[in-house]
């Protein structure tokens, strides 16, 4: 309701899902202004704001525009301690994991993602034994990161369990890299935990952070990547998830000026093409600490040379060494924009 | 109407930029559904059938999702002899060009796909003289042409001239390209005009052609490829929009052994990050007639030593010759999936 008490909704901050619902009935557009996340028919992305429980259709990462899945049924929806949880099974894009509104999923283009922030760190170092993944909680980065025979230890610090146990019901393709005997699952927070990492344990370390608004605002700041540059070794990698090209270059310039202050080895900037995510892409930074020199950009550690990579569970289907080398092409505007590459 | 006389409209085919309309008006949906392509605050993309005059949201080229753009004005909409023509200018993404309901252009990308439509066959080919532009009634792809300087001819072979004059009235950035004296423009049938071209005329032909529905239908057929094959020079490329390598792997499958039976040179796929085009991506396909081989994926045309290329209006924005070589490397899911690779 307005303030003179009518109904009336204020229809430019009403996004194309919610306005499906009025087909079906009058109020459901006010239901869903009352955060129901899908409505009646299609999902689009929209962001919760914590302070005031009202819906921000027009998203501020990604104002004016909005992609849509049509939804064939809503399969779970929760609040957990951190973030709205919501899963469905899409039309055409097979099962979607949503967070506080914001896509993170589909079962159909995940690969692409999961494939490429694993392998392009793990394949640019010589024999990776120690790796910590933050974030991840669907547990497709451990999945990927198992493909590594040479690995001995895969940490993960997820915040939190209500991912890792609707991945586990729901995504079975994902959480499967939870049932890989290397790995040790820690939830808390990530800050928390790497405080505590011994100096030089990691040889890298994947961050699956979600986007820098709700638990993972920190994860994109210099103190964060202080603490996770001590935990690697000499000449040991991060691969770090760096949003959209076209949409977030403020952010990025961001994130690359405070990891060029603190990861004396190589910083560079790579990115893939993911369907469901905003403008078609996401983005990487990869950063090596002081010591043997990293090349990003030539992977010194092959997974088409890697013995039983292709062969774990399914054949890569994204990731490929011609992949990885032109992910660091950079289109001429990307190069311009962010000053710091 | 359905069928009992009442005014309720069939939900499951309403597209989330049309239920906006119901918040202005009861009647919205109802005018949505009588060929409005834009209703009261957002755009989908989705199709007209020129059969039956009825409008498919779940656009059968992409079921099941759909990209939104908030308008702020519609500025043009009219029926030309071929095609409904649509601009607006939108919240975000600057003036749209929709062609049956079909986004082709938004001024914030569009120099993504017309840079490299056109310099991916231009930069492979040493001093390319004679160039044909089939279809890119904007303007846009004629613009990057004229970067070349060893060019002296741009035909272009438009079938629209409801195209061309929109354009160069909304996208003047895109029409420059018809201001060059080297242009020489023809409103008619590509099929027709091809026909009378003499054997060997062209260096490079360029299709720009919309999707393989309503005029652009033939466009992906063999023997439009053979006569391309025979207006081309030997050893003279073709480059030809592709689709998307995540939706469309089929269609590229088969252009793709449609060009192999007919180009006896090279034929490869590219493909380059466009935001607003469908799972944000568009393909290529790049032949060469028998003849001086050509590399595609090694530009020997570099545009960064062409004089004058980088200063001509403007630089380039997307293009490089990273990314022209980085458009090769495929996702390994679309070399198992597109055989004849």
């Amino acid at each position: 309701m307005d303030q003179s008490g009518n109904n009336e909704i204020d229809v430019a901050t009403i996004p194309p899902c919610c306005l499906k619902a009025q087909a079906f009935s009058p109020n459901a557009v006010l239901e869903a202004n009352c955060h129901a996340t899908v409505v009646s028919g299609w999902f689009s992305e929209h962001q919760n704001s914590s302070d005031d429980k009202r819906m921000y259709f027009n998203n501020p990462m990604w104002p004016g525009e909005a992609h849509s899945l049509e939804v064939k049924e809503i399969l779970f929806k929760e609040r957990s301690k951190f973030q709205e949880v919501l899963v469905f099974e899409s039309a055409t894009y097979r099962k979607v994991l949503v967070l506080d509104g914001i896509l993170q999923l589909t079962e159909r283009d995940e690969f692409a993602y999961q494939e490429m922030i694993a392998h392009l760190p793990l394949c640019s170092i010589k024999s990776p034994k120690n790796v910590l993944v933050v974030g991840g909680g669907d547990g497709g980065v451990l999945r990927e990161v198992a493909r590594h025979s040479s690995v001995e230890l895969i940490d993960i610090c997820e915040i939190d369990q209500m991912v890792i146990d609707v991945s586990k019901i729901f995504f079975p393709d994902l959480a499967v890299g939870f049932e890989d005997p290397r790995v040790h699952l820690h939830v808390e927070d990530a800050l928390e935990f790497i405080k505590r990492v011994p100096k030089g344990k990691y040889d890298a370390i994947i961050v699956d952070s979600s986007d820098p608004v709700g638990p993972a605002q920190d994860l994109v700041e210099k103190p964060f990547f202080e603490m996770i540059a001590n935990a690697l070794r000499p000449g040991g990698v991060l691969c770090n998830m760096a949003e959209s090209m076209w949409l977030h270059t403020h952010l990025i310039n961001n994130m690359m000026s405070a990891c060029r202050e603190v990861f004396k080895g190589s910083v560079h900037y790579a990115w893939a093409n993911v369907p469901t995510y905003p403008s078609g892409v996401i983005g990487f930074i990869l950063c090596s600490t002081e010591g043997p020199p990293v090349d990003f950009r030539n992977p010194v550690n092959p997974i088409e040379k890697l013995e039983g990579a292709l062969e774990h569970e399914r054949e890569p289907r994204f990731y490929n060494s011609q992949i990885h080398r032109a992910a660091f092409a950079l289109p001429s505007f990307v190069k311009k924009q962010v000053s710091c590459l």
